[in-house]
């Protein structure tokens, strides 16, 4: 049996002690997986006093990350700590003194990827993050290595755990966003901050990571369109149900038109496919390759172990050398001519616009007239008798047929600075397949 | 740039036109992800004069494999020849001249797959297979690589597109076997000899090369329990459907008690879960990791260019390394004293019973007597008032509660010689997640 392979854990947080966790339980199983034993060396955490149940020695573990990074016998580092100081100085620290490294940031990784990668390149070591997007899922792999053979067309992604438990829990109990909000966070769904989860900074900057692999190209996740989950209550649910949709937080990134369109926002997949089933905090992604054509992925996206999985598969991959291998040729991909500009690419699709309409006469009208002076024609609309006195606000819903972002943005404009509405309209994109 | 590497096609069928036409098509993608150029060297099938609408000089193409193994030039080789000989002979001749070797030929892994994986560990050559499971579904990195740190529990698969787009056709169409079996023909979803297919064959073949990478163990699928779907008729279909199922055809490895119990059989899955969700010529594979827990890959099975992808991809891992560094570890876990002797293995679970009982009392509680005997207990019977004469043969329909297979399996065999029934019962598994 070859000499074992030490390896640091920095942050002892809920997915650093999984790792060490798994690296301790499982050592039997991952040694015949990694050729020879793979050993937790060092952990480094804040409070080395606080009990994590682990059966890690008390002088294995400080709160120094020199521990790790000045340790010439480890060779691996686990960079499990979160948001981007101090992680961005711990993991220059530890590419600089030669350590290859394992991450499940993925804020360090969207703010920082760039300036990250090229520093790993410099030192000759290599940065592996399959569990930084999507949790067990190997999405990463998936794309980077298994789907390289194809030009990938489009991606799709329920990238957010806890924004899709809010909703699909939402759509199950007709329950009000604040009220799922709060059993999420009773449960530990969502943290008691929930702002990054569900105003879509997660799942947008996982997004920008998924799409240097794809489409090769580094886009500032902040330039990416993004709207939250706040807005959406149980009436327009309870619209999508009547049309046969759910409401799914949806990163997209597609080619279109020699540009790379990309967003994240709430958008109405049709039931009985696959994102529209995805429920509670699971994950799921669907990608089109030109020769592999569509191809769907689902499972935990979050959570302990399903990370400590993802985190210690990228440990073997780094212990036999596959991960080298591969973070070489990481985003190397032409971009094609894709234009970085990604606020003006367009997504050409339906959309399901929800207008809080005034009750008088030659309303509907009106709006229908505004959408067709944009180009934008009508699938279906519902407008229910209103239950309130005369001139009140109803809804009227609205089915467009497939027209550009901008042509439907520029509509919805429009339509609510005309004297016919009484409130913000909500437009959101539909997804059919 | 660094040196183009030299790839042999051997066979230019489907698979093989595609991975050419994907070689020459994509080369500039190709060349980006594999660090250098991947040129196809020469080609090798039975028929040179053949127009195969490729890209390929003449001089490339010859109908003697020593062409490729004989060429010092090539060092990759894409076995892409059917059955088992003389594809094994193939193989081994290209392995013991020094070439690794990616292939798609479930049936020579199935058969062959300890000497031949013996023969190229013996010249320190790789066999890459992941185009022979699930055609572009990545299943075979994500059981061998990305799920490494997990014990697998067990893995659910639909495996063969033929039988899956004659069974969901059934069901849509309300037809029979036999008419949706001539329709998949005229359509090229099956062979003119379907019985690969619709027997299991196929299934239990990718099976087993699935068991080896989760189990570490090679089981010879020919011991593995196996039912095809030809009894499956549309009767059986609408009382599933009534109990909120439909039927799929079902490849099942999974720890239990100890040992590894196996089977391909038509099974009820539960409507809204994803394998019940799989529709048409698409593959999928349900796995459960004790770490990542359940994790879902949906995609298609078969077909030119999604088989030609995985081969692709196979390839590029083979140039970068990827390919020999995964082949060293393949295959080496412990059983964990799994046994081997799959036939007595149990899977417990609920069973769905269709038996043709004769019309006359006291049947009823007969059959349901001799369940009792057997400690198989009842949750649902579906009876309906016979539409022909008294005395004839009525389908009663009874769901189970878990139960043990080989209890299930006597009280059928206890049934099916009693005088209340007048033909063989049909026994079905349910899967419900």
């Amino acid at each position: 049996m070859a000499e074992p392979v030490r390896v640091g854990v920095v942050g002892l947080g809920t997915v650093g002690s999984g790792v060490v966790r798994l690296l301790m339980e499982s050592a039997e199983h991952i040694t015949r997986h990694a050729g020879r034993p793979i050993v937790v060396e060092r952990a480094v955490c804040r409070d080395v006093g606080r009990d994590r149940g682990l059966q890690l020695a008390a002088d294995r573990v400080s709160t120094d990350i020199h521990d790790v990074s000045r340790d010439p016998s480890i060779s691996v580092a686990a960079l499990l700590v979160g948001g981007l100081e101090p992680a961005r100085s711990m993991m220059i620290d530890l590419l600089e003194h030669g350590k290859d490294v394992v991450t499940a940031n993925k804020a360090l990784l969207a703010e920082h990827g760039p300036e990250l990668f090229e520093i790993a390149r410099r030192h000759g070591r290599s940065i592996a993050f399959e569990a930084a997007v999507a949790g067990g899922i190997p999405i990463v792999a998936a794309i980077g290595e298994c789907l390289a053979a194809n030009r990938i067309e489009s991606i799709r992604g329920i990238l957010n755990g806890t924004s899709n438990f809010i909703l699909s829990t939402m759509e199950q109990e007709g329950a009000d966003y604040a009220e799922v909000l709060a059993l999420a966070q009773a449960k530990g769904y969502a943290e008691a901050d929930p702002s990054m989860d569900v105003d879509g900074t997660d799942a947008t900057q996982k997004l920008a990571i998924l799409s240097h692999l794809a489409f090769g190209t580094w886009v500032p996740w902040s330039e990416i369109p993004r709207t939250g989950i706040e807005g959406i209550d149980s009436d327009l649910m309870a619209f999508a149900a009547d049309l046969g949709y759910r409401i799914r937080l949806v990163a997209v990134a597609s080619r279109s038109n020699g540009r790379l369109a990309m967003r994240v926002a709430p958008a109405l997949t049709r039931i009985g496919t696959p994102l529209a089933e995805t429920r509670g905090a699971f994950n799921a992604v669907s990608i089109v390759g030109d020769a592999v054509g569509p191809m769907f992925f689902h499972g935990l996206g979050a959570g302990q172990m399903p990370t400590a999985s993802a985190v210690v598969a990228d440990i073997i991959d780094t212990v036999v050398g596959r991960a080298g291998i591969t973070f070489r040729t990481t985003g190397v991909l032409d971009t094609d001519g894709l234009s970085g500009r990604i606020g003006e690419a367009e997504l050409n699709e339906r959309h399901f616009l929800r207008i809080l309409a005034s009750d008088r006469p030659g309303v509907l009208s009106r709006i229908t007239g505004i959408l067709g002076e944009h180009g934008i024609s009508i699938a279906s609309v519902i407008q229910r008798d209103p239950s309130g006195a005369c001139g009140a606000a109803v809804p009227l819903v609205i089915m467009t047929h497939a027209c550009g972002s901008s042509a439907i943005r520029k509509a919805v404009t429009h339509i609510d600075a005309s004297d016919v509405v009484s409130g913000p309209t909500t437009c959101l994109g539909v997804i059919d397949d």
